[in-house]
């Protein structure tokens, strides 16, 4: 686990006590698309204390179970999620990495988290922490089941998909396409997630910290390809190009009313996100019944900023939860 | 000529009166990169007029020597680069479609343009109008050639190349190279042209023009995608993988001083150019020796707006050869 992609995004060793759950998914069970998952079971990790409130974390497409790895930083021991003081179940995305392809919505995902939830025995989720895919999925399980779910923070995220997040997403599903069909899926998916790279970041970024160096001949790399190329190779391994086809649709085609989310909301934006447009940030918080805050904020990691500005999202986070904590707290001293 | 990509691009057919000139390379002629060139001629055409004072027009990697194609709405008789009044050179980008990749440099295409000029018996450019890798030329050009260059108009590009474009077009070369080495070079070059029509316009475009209307399933096609679909295959049959590497890398190599560039000077940017941003421009212009006029715009065509924005950019031409125009006005008058 030690490879460049997932030092980059700062995913060490999860070294969090924690414990898998499962839920059965039944024969019966059809995505809205009609089609029929190929694995049998969902697969989530709670980790933390055997009691407290429940916090349900789900990140980006790249995220799974291993909340206390792709998110260090904000999931643990005094953390801004903090598992001295909450229990955190994060789960396995669908479909699985030798899963075919399938046309899944978010609105899927939460119907496989509540799925989850019931095979866990937890009939209620007391803040629900998504950003990127995660906020989607967040937005779409408080739609679906507001009886379940008590907060939601949103960052990163929107209600819908812009047309040029779809553009850069839509290339890179026919690039991993195209790949396969040459039988070179895995230098597909490898090119693909550089593509996807120069989308999470910004040009500020990329000026700050690569020279314009040029190579002995057209066709080689330049420092910022270099750093493009190493985060492709990392990736290169950890996902399908089925897998990736699928959750990056899903992305393209989740779409919730946001006065559908009832329950009370924050909403975080970067206004260097070139995928989730602050605009679009605002129109949700705008829209939601129960705002507790927006908050805006500039950023020179553009959409990678929820798994890079620290400081700001920890402070957002650890205030949102406040109000589970002084009640975890109570408990304890109770 | 019909083709969705030259129609969305405004390339009718040529009908301004013009005649080809050629130049032989000589045996002994290397890049600076030290390697040759496979074409035997740097090919270009002369528009307009018999007489008058010569504009030299060059445009993006795309472009070549017929002007009054690809840039129509612009170099035509009556129009801001005025045919009644301006003879009007171009040329064709080496190296050629059938020609292997080479490292070149927008230095080296000065050089091809000068050698272009001494075989048409040019001494002198009075206005160089360059507009994207044009405009790295004509830079380029005005640095080397100080004594043969009356003015310059540099439209979406600078002086230099930013890390973040770097990136894009990065991605865009290794994905060439993995096409051809699949042995699928056109779906590559379609590929790569998805990905750059992505880069070349806005966020804000897009969300404009296409629906979020999603395909029945995963992987299939969003509007925005039929859109990028159908520029990519219009452009598969245009030029070829190694010709597309070469220009791509020059870009990339393209460095040019601008207290080098001496020559009274325009520059216009658009801030919503994500390939040349703003920022270059203006020090460009901050740090011209002679320079006339910067002029920065709006556009929600982003780099393409030295195609699409006819108002703006035909006024700024307009004003940058009247003193042209006066002349040869005077001269047929005399």
């Amino acid at each position: 686990m030690a490879s460049p992609d997932l030092t980059d995004r700062d995913w060490p060793i999860d070294e969090a006590p924690g414990r898998d759950v499962r839920a059965v998914i039944p024969e019966d069970f059809r995505l809205r698309s009609g089609e029929r998952l190929a694995a049998a079971e969902v697969v989530g990790r709670l980790h933390g204390p055997g009691q407290g409130p429940l916090v349900v974390v789900a990140g980006g497409i790249s995220s799974g179970r291993f909340a206390a790895r792709w998110w260090s930083w904000a999931v643990k021991s005094g953390g801004p999620v903090d598992l001295d003081r909450v229990r955190v179940l994060a789960f396995d995305l669908l479909p699985g990495r030798n899963d075919p392809g399938v046309t899944i919505t978010t609105a899927d995902q939460a119907r496989l988290l509540a799925m989850l939830l019931d095979a866990a025995g937890e009939p209620r989720v007391e803040a629900f922490v998504g950003a990127s895919y995660g906020g989607c999925i967040g937005l779409a399980f408080a739609a679906a089941f507001p009886e379940r779910n008590g907060q939601l923070t949103v960052i990163s995220a929107a209600h819908r998909t812009h047309a040029a997040a779809t553009a850069w997403r839509g290339v890179q599903r026919r690039l991993l396409a195209f790949a396969r069909d040459c039988g070179r899926e895995a230098e597909g998916v490898a090119l693909a997630r550089e593509l996807a790279m120069a989308t999470y970041r910004t040009p500020e970024e990329f000026a700050l910290r690569f020279a314009p160096t040029p190579p002995a001949e057209a066709g080689g790399p330049y420092p910022v390809c270099d750093y493009l190329i190493a985060r492709g190779a990392a990736y290169a391994e950890l996902t399908s190009a089925a897998r990736w086809i699928s959750l990056s649709d899903s992305l393209d085609r989740h779409a919730v009313e946001p006065e559908a989310v009832r329950c009370p909301l924050t909403v975080v934006g970067f206004t260097s996100d070139r995928l989730v447009p602050i605009e679009d940030s605002r129109e949700l918080a705008a829209r939601a019944p129960d705002l507790r805050r927006l908050v805006e904020a500039p950023s020179i990691f553009g959409h990678d900023a929820f798994l890079k500005e620290r400081e700001l999202v920890g402070r957002v986070l650890h205030g949102a939860l406040s109000p589970l904590y002084a009640t975890s707290h109570r408990e304890i001293a109770a």
